[in-house]
Formats: structure tokens, C-alpha cells, sequence
């Protein structure tokens, strides 16, 4: 089982990251930063001639997500949703459906899928609209939707101290072990 | 009464613009496309050493948006939410935060604010995320959320026929033009 | 084209009925007020010997429902949700699921709905989450879900004040005349 | 600490019921059948002579509920909600606003709540209208709503092998212990 592990913060090191980190600890896992990369936001071509994409990450970058069995978006909550960094990748994905779109759907359908979203204000009510909206990608893209950890933080290491959080990803972990044997 | 219509497709011309052009039609709007201006992720700086933030097109922006009494933000829906490009821009407020906090939020407290969100797979369901996210942005802001309009429309011209959308338009434009003259 | 009108409040000519006689008013409608009849709680029997369902008003009721084209669920906004008297409504359902699954599922999946919410607490926001409820009790039965009108009303009367639920009112009007002549 | 926990369910010894039972176990709580009781539909008096209320057990209820420092709503998910006996009683609270309004609000705002939620349906997101909905609740009354858990369960006792939701129960345990010893 291989997981790519798709960071969507600008910073290092931050809460978010250190909760995938501990969740994905000890499995085969690909950390995929988007702030190390250059991914342009989508250009609308669905009703024009279709001209060229930019050349710049985004190509590489989902090979690597594609690669994978499991996703494990990871983010902090940026104004109640996903980071710009994390939605101008996902809205790349238009791209993809574009380039090759029975490829494209037919790797993602095959895959599970958990969010990660960190924020300081009330996170696992005023972040559920940002896993609402997760539902509806994963719904299109036929990607199985595992489960979510809407964790509390705001000043760095904060997140070890979320009780809930911590016990959401030893309970994944666990569920991974068991995988690994069975699967 | 000044409007900033804050467009966020990467297309000219689109199904959302066009909504949005007959419901701001006649009245003092500035149209601001953020396609047309340069504008990086956030850098999330709050717990390091406060370092330059980018030199690009935010700063002029975000003036632009503040100098104004009604906010329309209008974008096409990707993959269930508000375009990056918006996204990007609203993660950028951080940034307006750290530098000027009070000044950013009595100007935004002061102001209402519509969401147009078009799109092609059920919005007026599918786009209920994304409202809720501004609802969330808003409450924290203090702008009063007025309304939004979810529209259905796929092909160019398609939002033309939402007769739905447009009655909304003609609502939103007679609460207008009662205000302007009473207000 | 004949229309259900289910009526959710306890007490008569509310704001939520106004607005639902406005719509149908010159429709062939059957208006069913669930206040006039005894409907009790749904008993729960799936992992038991299956015992007698009570014998209120629930059958004549539901089949009254089943036997029209469109049905439009007419509740004032209740704690932010359909009312007590909708809701227990609705849970029987799982009798008939019980009692006659097929054909149930049959004739709700071929029908179209509509909802109306009326409230007085920012009810286009507030009352997102009943609508998102709709969506999946009509995701489940099949049955198309055309639209929602969430108008915002205190006391008796107000809600004739509300422009964009009457906007919205007549706007769904044209579409049935259309559905009239052309179905 | 005393925690009232308020049953929706129709039938005793359910899935919702078992795993409020593993959470409070130990803990000073006053459970609460909402079946076991007559609760009749909210009577909307708000815009007419005010009648009597009926005089059915709703007063001994909601003072049981009142009298205690934490409340525990535990309900099956039926439809993507909340059972009809669960809304039935909260709609009732509009009674209590109207009798003594400032009395009951001040009581509530001086509580702490969690909702349990247990369903068959991806409850892990087709639950979460109804969190939505618990959520402007208590933001009405004042209430502090501290999480909720939402389980995955359809045979009775399935619940016990949903390693999220028993996660989550040992994870409240523990802070409530720690409330306990501190409080």
C-alpha cells in the first residue's frame, strides 16, 4: 500500500504536516509539498481551441499522486477551505480529465482518500464544509472518501496536543495495519 | 453605492462574468479579473519572522476591493468550490490582517457582500459548500452576507437561459435600485 | 400534472402555507396538512419480529403523496430544521420501505420535489442544512430534487414581503406552465 | 458533573444507545427515553392568543435535561437527521422560550453538548447536515457544543466494531475524567 501524502501549506513543518507525518510514519508514503512546485492555476480551455497547457509541475506532481493506492490530502484551513496551493492543484485536474480522461478516472476510482485539515476556529464544524465539498470531488472522480481528521491548532505543535485528533490517527493507522496484512 | 465585482475564471467572457455583467449592469461597478493581475500564494508567516510578503499585484487589488461599498464575487465552480484563483486572492487577506488588522476588518464590516457561483453539476446543491464557506469568511470578516446565486451553465451563453439566475438578477438589481435612491 | 403540497406547520395560514398557495394557486394541488392527522413515530422493527405498524392516518396519508406527479414539502424553519411533524412524516417512510419497498421506491423515483423552508434566522443560510437533507432523502428514493425556496418571515404575512422568494415562486410558476403544455 | 443524555431512538438497546452507554458509563448520568414519554408537536403560538400548551410530559422532561451540566443527544440517524421523537422534543424548546425565555437560555448557555449520531449511510457525511443543524442550535441557545460522533452501524451491536466511534468515546472519556478531577 503506498500513500501519497499531498501537502498544501506554505510553510515547513507546520501543524498539518506534523499530523500526516505521525499518521503516515512507518508506511510507504511519498510527501508531495505543492509549495515546492510551480503549478499555474487551470486555464478554462472547454470551449475553445485547445491550446497548450503551461509547462510547468503540474504534470509531474499527479503522476506521483497517481502512482499511489491512497491519498491523504493534507492542509491547514485557509478562511474555511482547503488551501489556495491545494484547490489550484485539484482544479488542474480538469487538465487531466482533458488530456485523458478515462485514465485519469479510471486511476483515481481505484484509490481511497483521507483529508486532513488543520485550523484554529472550531475547525470540526466551520471545517465541514471543506470536507463537503472533498465529498463531491471524491463522488465524481469514484475515489473512495475513508474518513477525515478536522484537527485544532494555531501556534506551531499544537496539533500533538489534540486529544481527538491523535486518537483519529492511531484508529487510520491501525486500519492500515490491518490492510497491509490483509491486502 | 460602488460595486467591486471580483471575478475570479481564468477565461474572459464566461457563463459567470456574464451573469454577473447583467446584474451590475448600469451601476457604478469596478470590474476587477484576477486573472489579469499577478497574485502568490499566501505565505503563512504567523509564527516566524515576519519576512517581506511577495511584490506583486495583491496590495493594489485588495484597495481596489476596499474602496468600494458591495462586494460580488463571481466564479465558476471547480471541482465544488470557488476557482483558485478566488481562493488564492482570499488567502491573501492574511496578509491585509498582519499588516493593518483593524483598518482591513472595519473596512470589510462596513461592506455587503453577493457570491455567484455558476456551474454545471447540480449547483444549486453541489455549491452549497462553497456558500457556506463565505458564510464562514463573512461572519469572521463582519460583512454582511446578502446573498448568492448558484447558476447552472456549461457551454458559453449557457447561464442566459437559467431562468432561475435571472430572476434572481432582477431581484438583487430592484433591491439595488432601492437603495441607491434611499439610501 | 398534479402536486402534493406537504404542509409541515401546526397551525394554519402561516407564512410557510402563503407562500405554498402562491405557488400552486391555478395548479391541480392536493394540500395535505399533516397537523389534521394522526401520524405516530416510526417504530423501529428492522431487527425484530416485524409487529403491527400503528394504525393511524399514515397509510391514507403517504398514498395520497404517491399518488401525484410533484411534490412540494411546505415546513417553517424549526430549530433550523423541518418541523417535528415533517420529520416524524418522513421516518415512516421506512414502513413503507418495509411493507412494499419496490413499489415505494417505484413511484417516488419517477416523481419531482420541491421545498420550501420559512424562517426568520438568516434561513438562506440557516437553512442549508435542511436542505442538504433533502437532497439525500431524495438521493435515496430517486426522486428528483427541482429546487428550494428558503424565505425569510416572522410574523403572519411577512413572507409576501420577501422579493426573492416571490421572484423565485413565479419563476418555478413559468417552468409548470411549460411542463403543462409541453408534458 | 452530571450528564444528561437524551434518547431518540424508537427502540431500547440500539446502536446509538449502546455506545452513549460505553461513553457514560461510570459518569453521573440521568438517561433520558424520549419514547418512553408523550411529547406532542410544538403548538406556534407565537402569533396568537397564547393557549395552553399541552399537558403532556414535555415540562418533566426538558427540566430533567436542564438540571444537568453536559447533554449527550444520542439519536439514530432516520433520513439523514435526527429521529422525529429528537426534533419533536427540541422543537418544544419554543415553548420554553416563550414561558421563560431568559430562565431557559440561561441555563443552556451554561451547558456543554455532544451529538451522537449513528446511521448505515456514510454517515461519516451524510450525518453531517444534522451536525450542521445541532450546530445553529446551540448557537441559539449558547450552548457549547463540544463534538459529536458519528457512527457507522446498521445490525444491533454493529456499532461496537466501529473503531472510529469507539476512538472517539475513549478519547471524550478521558477529558471528561480530566473535567472531573479538575472541575
Amino acid at each position: 500500500m503506498g500513500i501519497a501524502v499531498i501537502y498544501g501549506s506554505s510553510r515547513k513543518n507546520g501543524n498539518s504536516e506534523q499530523l500526516a507525518k505521525r499518521l503516515t510514519n512507518g508506511f510507504d508514503a511519498d510527501p508531495i509539498f505543492l509549495a515546492d512546485y510551480r503549478i499555474e492555476p487551470i486555464q478554462d480551455y472547454r470551449h475553445s481551441e485547445k491550446e497548450p497547457y503551461p509547462e510547468d509541475d503540474y504534470r509531474s506532481v499527479i503522476e506521483r499522486v497517481l502512482a499511489q493506492d491512497v491519498l491523504v490530502f493534507t492542509t491547514p484551513i485557509y478562511w474555511y477551505g482547503a488551501s489556495g496551493l491545494t484547490k489550484t492543484f485539484i482544479d488542474r485536474w480538469s487538465q487531466s480529465l482533458r488530456e485523458d480522461r478515462d485514465r485519469f478516472l479510471a486511476k483515481l476510482s481505484s484509490k481511497s482518500a483521507w483529508v486532513i485539515g488543520i485550523g484554529d476556529d472550531e475547525p470540526h464544524l466551520k471545517g465541514l464544509p471543506l470536507v463537503q465539498q472533498f465529498q463531491y470531488i471524491f463522488e465524481y472522480t469514484g475515489t473512495r472518501f475513508e474518513g477525515y481528521i478536522l484537527g485544532k491548532a494555531n501556534r506551531p505543535g499544537d496539533i500533538l496536543e489534540d486529544q481527538a485528533a491523535l486518537a483519529a490517527v492511531e484508529q487510520i493507522r491501525s486500519q492500515w495495519r490491518g490492510a497491509s496484512v490483509n491486502g
